[in-house]
């Protein structure tokens, strides 16, 4: 697709050049928002607002809300204070405070002042709720109809009232400003009699989520019940907004790149990669490659404490790197099952006792199987393809034993810490391959050492 | 929730034992299908079969569409053949579809056997699909309108034929099955006049996915564009079934999940981790784990080979898990970046250079910044605070320089291997932190015997 759009772009810059004007228009309104906003992010700085007075006014708005920040802060710096108002108009409510958010101030006054009275009220209504929560991503733009009215009456309101609603299809029912059920668009056409009343047409048992609910959540439950949009109510029942289902599926999105993210050992970046700089890039991932690099300041003193032994034996060091990934890619393997799990709901801190016992009979089988074919690897290559005469019966033995440990160990922390980060409070995906590893390194180096202490010497 | 549903499951058992199956219906027909089935997931086998039935006709396809195959085969085998054919032809298309394809042939014997034959011709269309391709998972039920049909036209058709319909509120404008263009009830709603003609109303620039189009990029664009459903067409454009955006979200989540389960050095599984048994997990880690061990030799060999100059300067030995862990992160970050990036449709192939360079840029500034700390470090710590006098400065530069050189490798590996791999049509997760790590690690293990080798002997 971004070869499609490479070519588009192309022709573009040809046509704007030629300042063929008609032929552009004619090209864009062939082309869907979410299209011309990734096209015009390819643009430099001079084509972009020329090109995008080109738009008819609806499917500028759409594509406004489709471009990055920084595309976004461009444009206004050279919109009049008609076009800006124009623009603003037209963004959907959830879209504008967007908007205000990532904006610097002085082009945040500038936004306000051309933005009508009602719709700056809610757009600080949603600002005020703390990132993250259905409150700070709901709109408040929903269809809402009083139980006394008619299907007829309903339909009439929502064509008078629909234009600027994010969502027609699900409305919902209120009185004095308390949900008290909704009804689909689906259920009035199809009801046959349009005399039906709202309330008998109904459905009560309504789900809703409060103003403060994470974002996460908010979006499984979407995902779940397969609702187009969730109501979202404050602490005394009142409805104060939808979050509709495109807005749950980027949340999803997100919130699966975060959690990668932070699993693969980086702060999470709202950035996406390709807008990065290398200095962006560096900030996130320097602190936990520090942090991680000072922490193995431990395995280095449990190797030193060892080291005239090691001398001795010097054949041990060769099987340290594989005892260390082994150990770390096989508690990694239980965080990020378990941290995903978490992240779907799947699993609570309460299951912890169940997963562990779990997770001890995979690592038995996991542990006896490596140990076995390691047993069978260090005699077979290492001592008789590679020729090691220092690689005895007895170092082999060492060595799977301290391997069946070690991956029993780690699997166990593996499991446990994200469940216990949750219970904290913490990110449980800060618990995973990066964090484990550098744990298991120290615990596999101990176990190693203490039976080759114990049987070696 | 799941302790909500633990407090349901509990009143609704007692309830069972004590035959108030009049309460039970009361209670039932106030939850959501999504969470009936939740509950009904921890019933035993003999109370399941009884609840079901005092579902009302409706819920209970619902309900049965979302419980876990095993469940519903259970239910199956305890059905009367007018019970399972009021379940089936209760049931989407594409539902029918998925429990056709997990049912043993005996049970899917009796279901076509139930089912009516322009169902049973359906369900056949979408079972001849690969796959994970959009003709797999779309549903052959949507509504077409014709183009010389009027607004007043098209709402009535949409009222005789909607109920069975997966969506109501996209509809497809066909003509002799070609894909023409597509119509919203919003627009049809909100046009004003009823006497205006689809053709006049529809858009033309309708985006839509051929059959056999993978459904992670179905999905994708449902998420890019913010649509309820995509058209599927086969390679004539004639239109077959839409993907709906519930779909679309099951299969982001999916595919999400696959990714973290692969980048964690697992085969991905359909099992959910509750209801896997330790042998399933087994089965999905243990090749991973052995596969990583095996090659693991490498580094083995090469400290062996390096085993003569270690007894003499043991000290080295010490740094070996501190540079290869810092190598493993290092690269497991570049690596997990570009894996989700290529994932979200952010980077391809061709942007190799670009992202080889950034990569490249970003791991100075982290080798340096790194090796700078380490240096303070081995100084300080090792060598003043614990004391230990073979630390001698010469010995923590060897470190850092092998330590910058090993980021800037792991760095490049870690970046590019993804991308060659989508490009020789592999899944680029597979070349996450594990598999980087075993790389990684024999490489800095050269990169720091090599650099000891010409700066220390």
């Amino acid at each position: 697709m971004a070869e499609h759009g490479f070519a588009v772009e192309k022709t573009l810059k040809a046509l704007l050049d030629e300042k063929k004007y008609r032929t552009l228009k004619d090209i864009l309104i062939t082309m869907n928002p979410a299209d011309i906003a990734a096209v015009f992010e390819e643009l430099d700085e001079e084509r972009l607002p020329v090109l995008f007075r080109l738009l008819p006014k609806e499917p500028a708005a759409e594509v406004f809300a489709e471009l990055e920040p920084e595309s976004q802060e461009l444009l206004i710096r050279g919109f009049s204070d008609a076009e800006l108002r124009e623009v603003i108009e037209e963004l959907y409510v959830d879209d504008a405070a967007d908007l205000v958010e990532e904006m610097p101030a002085n082009v945040v006054k500038r936004i306000l002042a051309q933005t009508d009275p009602q719709t700056r009220k809610e757009i600080n209504e949603i600002l005020r709720f703390p990132e993250n929560s259905a409150g700070s991503i709901m709109t408040t733009e929903y269809v809402s109809l009083r139980p006394s009215m008619t299907i007829a009456e309903a339909i009439t309101r929502i064509r008078r009232t629909g234009v600027d609603k994010e969502t027609i299809y699900t409305c919902y029912v209120t009185h004095e400003r308390k949900l008290l059920g909704f009804v689909s668009v689906k259920d009035m056409l199809l009801a046959g009699d349009d005399e039906t009343l709202i309330r008998d047409l109904m459905d009560t048992n309504v789900i809703s989520v409060n103003t403060l609910t994470d974002q996460e959540e908010v979006a499984q439950m979407l995902s779940k019940y397969n609702f187009l949009a969730l109501p979202v109510v404050d602490n005394d029942n009142r409805m104060v907004g939808i979050v509709t289902f495109d807005d749950a599926m980027d949340v999803l999105q997100e919130e699966a790149t975060e959690d990668i993210e932070i699993m693969g050992g980086m702060t999470p970046s709202d950035k996406s990669y390709i807008r990065s700089t290398p200095l962006d890039i560096y900030r996130h991932r320097i602190p936990w490659l520090m942090l991680l690099m000072v922490s193995a300041t431990f395995t280095g003193m449990i190797i030193t404490g060892f080291e005239s032994r090691l001398a001795a034996q010097v054949v041990l060091t060769a099987f340290i790197p594989m005892l260390m990934d082994t150990g770390g890619n096989s508690g990694s393997q239980s965080s990020v099952t378990v941290i995903r799990a978490l992240s779907l709901g799947e699993l609570e801190f309460s299951d912890i006792v169940a997963v562990i016992w779990k997770e001890i009979r995979t690592a038995v089988l996991c542990g006896v199987t490596l140990a076995i074919l390691c047993f069978g690897k260090i005699l077979l290559v290492d001592r008789l393809l590679l020729n090691n005469p220092d690689v005895t019966v007895m170092t082999a033995a060492v060595v799977c034993i301290a391997l069946a440990v070690t991956v029993l160990i780690a699997k166990i922390i593996g499991c446990s810490l994200p469940m216990i980060a949750r219970k904290l409070g913490f990110d449980p995906a800060v618990m995973a391959s990066p964090f484990i590893t550098t744990i298991v390194d120290a615990l596999s180096l101990l176990v190693y050492f203490g039976i080759a202490s114990s049987l070696l010497f």
